[in-house]
């Protein structure tokens, strides 16, 4: 993280404990809309409302556009409406799109009523869209040019424009070159206007290869496409191929970490709610959906476990060792299971290379299973001085060893199939899986072989 | 993933079956370098060898490039050092140091030889800077001009420069502004330039308050700054502000995507290795060492359970129950664990939060402890039909899921003042942690209460 940013923090903590506005709102004006908002994220929630009237007003709507969804509500009802509106109609119409659900409706119908009837034509457009597809993410406000006019003439037209609007579009890298009924017929990169001949046509220097997409694309293969092809904006085009709006980097890089982080908090349960200090009662019932889930798993493998109580009963060894065996087989397992995913993730598992994995996967197990086989054996016969718990103690991490990193290899592919998200529910059902047949080989196999 | 990757991985399945080499080579041909290294990756050993030489010789130094680095070595050293030199010597410079390491030392040679004096001193200058930094990053290749010329001469600059080299840089937003000893002055967007009136000077139009970076300034930090700024590209200069290189953000995204699987797949303990078929035994060798920690973690558990050996003969339901309630905390641990590591790592998480994050936490812990409590104790009286049993299941639960969430608050930012990645390192020591208090507090709490 930049020192910049952490000596922000500090600053701003002293000058809070101190109640020293003045200060405050200095080093709020001096900060960037997403530093801003990775401060407020850092508070806890009173602290935060105590924070948010200090914020320049004209930020306001960058930063609730930087912060996560859980957070803007309660700051918004802590805004005054029309600094609220006054600082929402400077922006972009993708951007006021994402965060209008959770503005008040008297909020939206004022800014919609001040709106000239292009804007407003361009809102209706963009809140048209999902917000996890292509026609969420474009930004309508396009430049585009006919294929005809010359280089001179382009260049002229930009100038105008500027002179209107008093600036251009953010990240104008390129401009749009459309027919008169406004079909896509490529794109005119600014470094191919400012380097030909101003007497040329923008047809001569067009690139007519545009990667596009369709409105209904989802955000994660336009990331792949803008990461594979190195863009820094994409038109978007409608069934026609008729021009409707302009997708720019800086909202694929958000699509990117956002992706990333929903992967992690998933896997933990946490079903993408980053919020540290969201309400206690909030929290703990979202953890508890998770829990629940977890207790019904653990509580089979206790059924498991439960079968085998006579031998228990007999040789208490086994209850000693047997969660060493279990916790063995879910590591195992979770390494092929996160290697696995994340090929599904790529395409790259498919029903072709499927049975070359589970192969390969397979000899890996055998290897390791082997290798702590011998160690934990030796270990147990050292202990309990038992060469038959060492045996069986042995043969149990071998086949663990085989679960886990089967169960890694299909667990994902299937979950899929279901529907469901492999990087959510994949590590349950894989620890289900070595769990109950970690306890079921050690303990099967003790009653069989020892008793 | 795009319909279209799909597609080319089914078709080329099906030309590589029937060793149908000019199909495999017309849809190679077809492929960007990234869709092509996604393919080699997605093949075992074998046919990513055997696919190879179909690769068009042109794409090889992008395709090496896309290709995670464990992957290139093999390819290399099956690659005609001609055509690996005619294709690499097309690349920037900063890609080329990207995957020099991997190259032999006579490729190396081969092609600084070829380099003309001003290639090869940028090329020195970009190996001097390591991979996870700016400098690293950063492109030598810039374009500036002087704060005194008019837009007209600028752009005349731009022709001039375009027909020398019959191309301009990628993504070319904007033309650094230096003075006669190359001191960054500011930036002129290409916008700027096309939409000012031609006589204006450039200074007039280029923005002072640029966003720049020293070459040691970690890969990440720029990356963030990227991020927060929505930049395109940006100027990396040296400790006297004189400009010596540029980032763009197609490099900025390679960086935020390795991150993220970085941190994925450190939890996994796969230590950034995601080739999923690797040689056997290097994977297996990779993947014994997580085990083998974890197995140490896990005997540690094992002992706790054997200081209790005793009870456990009395009572065969407390060998029965004590795996629910270790993974119950390990499950309510990990959910903290992971946030507060997120939160670390946004700098969101600092001295000063955290007592307030401890306290927030200590709180959900408690409110899901009283909840799991109640009712595994009605479900242990039910299953063993003893009261005490579940009194002791249920305060066990609430103390584990204590020791869970507040483990999970602290043990990040200890691992991190200790100079290890918390994402890596986190899960052990707190499932180490909640298996040891669990197993105690489960089996102690027996043999005092019912015992």
């Amino acid at each position: 993280m930049t020192q910049k940013f952490h000596h922000l923090i500090n600053s701003l903590d002293q000058a809070m404990t101190q109640n020293d506005n003045e200060t405050i709102q200095t080093i709020l004006a001096n900060a960037s809309a997403a530093e801003v908002a990775r401060v407020i994220e850092s508070l806890p929630q009173k602290e935060r409302l105590a924070l948010w009237p200090m914020v320049p007003t004209a930020l306001y709507g960058k930063i609730l556009l930087e912060l996560h969804p859980e957070l803007r509500r309660p700051l918004i009802s802590q805004t005054d409406e029309d600094e609220l509106i006054a600082s929402l109609s400077t922006m972009q119409m993708d951007e006021l799109a994402d965060i209008d659900s959770d503005l008040p409706i008297t909020v939206i119908s004022a800014m919609v009523q001040a709106m000239d009837s292009q804007r407003r034509e361009r809102y209706e457009q963009v809140k048209h869209y999902p917000d996890e597809t292509a026609g969420g993410l474009m930004d309508v406000d396009i430049t585009a040019v006919r294929a005809d006019v010359s280089i001179k003439a382009a260049l002229r037209y930009l100038r105008r424009l500027r002179q209107r609007e008093g600036t251009l579009p953010d990240h104008l890298d390129s401009l749009m070159v459309v027919d008169r009924n406004n079909i896509l017929l490529g794109i005119v990169p600014l470094s191919q206007l400012v380097s030909n001949e101003l007497d040329l046509s923008v047809r001569q220097v067009m690139l007519t290869e545009v990667t596009s997409f369709t409105p209904f694309t989802p955000d994660t293969v336009v990331a792949q496409v803008f990461k594979d092809k190195d863009l820094i904006s994409a038109p978007v085009v409608d069934e026609q191929h008729k021009l409707i709006g302009r997708i720019t980097v800086d909202d694929v890089i958000d699509v990117i970490q956002e992706e990333a982080d929903k992967e992690v908090f998933s896997r933990a349960g946490l079903n993408n709610h980053p919020d540290m200090f969201a309400p206690v009662l909030q929290s703990s019932a979202r953890r508890a959906i998770w829990l629940g889930i977890n207790l019904l798993t653990a509580f089979l493998a206790a059924w498991v476990i439960d079968l085998f109580e006579a031998s228990i009963e007999k040789i208490v060894a086994l209850a000693v060792l047997m969660p060493v065996v279990a916790s063995m087989g879910g590591v195992a397992g979770s390494q092929t299971l996160t290697m696995v995913t994340r090929g599904l993730a790529l395409n790259q598992v498919n029903s072709k290379n499927m049975l070359k994995l589970i192969g390969h996967e397979f000899s890996i197990g055998l290897l390791n299973g082997m290798l702590w086989a011998a160690i934990v054996a030796i270990i147990a016969f050292q202990w309990f001085g038992d060469w038959q718990l060492g045996l069986v103690f042995g043969s149990a991490m071998i086949i663990v060893l085989l679960a886990g990193v089967l169960a890694g290899t299909t667990i994902p592919p299937l979950l899929r199939k279901m529907g469901v998200d492999p990087a959510l529910a994949g590590g349950v059902v894989l620890t289900t899986v070595t769990d109950v047949v970690g306890f079921f080989a050690f303990l099967g196999l003790a009653t069989i072989v020892i008793l």
